[in-house]
């Protein structure tokens, strides 16, 4: 008997690392005003049906990305708040060193704000995320190395914001030290 | 006498008024990969050619705005350091509370990273504010509310950023509290 894959989304990983590929390539050399499914499609060698058929759309696509950079980033456990942090930092800052990344994100964030059932999907995408991250915070807690009233969100905020600004606002490329440098900073004033 | 404007950019600023608010609705309701120059001058009231002899390009358009944005938000200089980054971060949160605003620097983001003349334009507007809000930390040094070596761009990203993680990727509407408490909590790991 032949295994039918599922209706809607059969599983063929090469097809969709092939789209992942050619997504981050269109969108580096079109940017997000320039990039449609088509040119997609033809540079994964895939028909423009098997796309729409897997992801529905352009926003399918962005947030499968935006799921694969979170696969990248796992979140550390060390035992030490500190370590944790910058651990988390260094794999961060690797995945944005990467210019085709930063594109993709510069095209994620203008597409959240042009359709609201992306910006609705990407929010629970990153809340998954944040609860995930946020356990390193509550770990912390526990051990007393943070306060019992730390505002998890807060601190987590400061440091992928301080990201964002430099990678999307100051296309700086972080610097080695960056990680270690702005988790110290933070901590002295969280701890 | 009748005195000629200067060749290039006649001296109107209803023109760029009516312009300002035509870029800001057509950004809202099209978004950066929607929006053309055409219909800005539409909107405007004005001749296509008048747009491109007074800004060049869309690009134009986005810096003024982000020259518009700079002016609406005074650098303080109260004598002391909290107060001033906390009335620096309610006029700044006051701006950002505008979604035309937010939808307007989604576009500018996405925009700067598709064109290497424009972020190199931006930067340069960028790097002019920042010397100027940079006062706020030379002289609480200055006053010794700050140590010597501390580090204005660090100081200055981490609150730049935090309002960009907030609103451009977790399009969130800056709860009122908000400039002191990340001013209060920043201060506190700087002091």
């Amino acid at each position: 008997m032949i295994r039918r894959p599922a209706r809607g989304r059969p599983a063929d990983p090469a097809i969709d690392g092939a789209l992942r590929r050619a997504a981050l390539e269109v969108l580096a050399e079109r940017g997000w005003r320039g990039v449609t499914i088509d040119q997609i499609a033809t540079r994964a060698g895939v028909a423009r049906t098997t796309v729409y058929r897997r992801h529905g759309s352009l926003h399918g696509i962005l947030l499968m990305l935006m799921g694969d950079i979170y696969a990248q980033v796992p979140v550390p456990d060390t035992g030490n708040v500190e370590t944790d942090l910058i651990a988390l930092m260094r794999d961060v800052a690797a995945v944005w060193r990467d210019p085709d990344h930063v594109h993709y994100l510069s095209a994620l964030v203008a597409a959240q704000h042009e359709d609201q059932g992306l910006a609705d999907a990407y929010h629970a995408q990153f809340r998954h995320r944040r609860d995930a991250t946020t356990a390193i915070v509550t770990r912390a807690i526990t051990r007393g190395e943070l306060p019992p009233d730390t505002d998890a969100d807060l601190l987590l905020d400061f440091l992928a914001g301080i990201v964002a600004q430099r990678i999307l606002l100051r296309r700086d490329s972080l610097e080695q030290t960056f990680p270690e440098t702005v988790v110290t900073q933070l901590l002295r004033g969280f701890a």
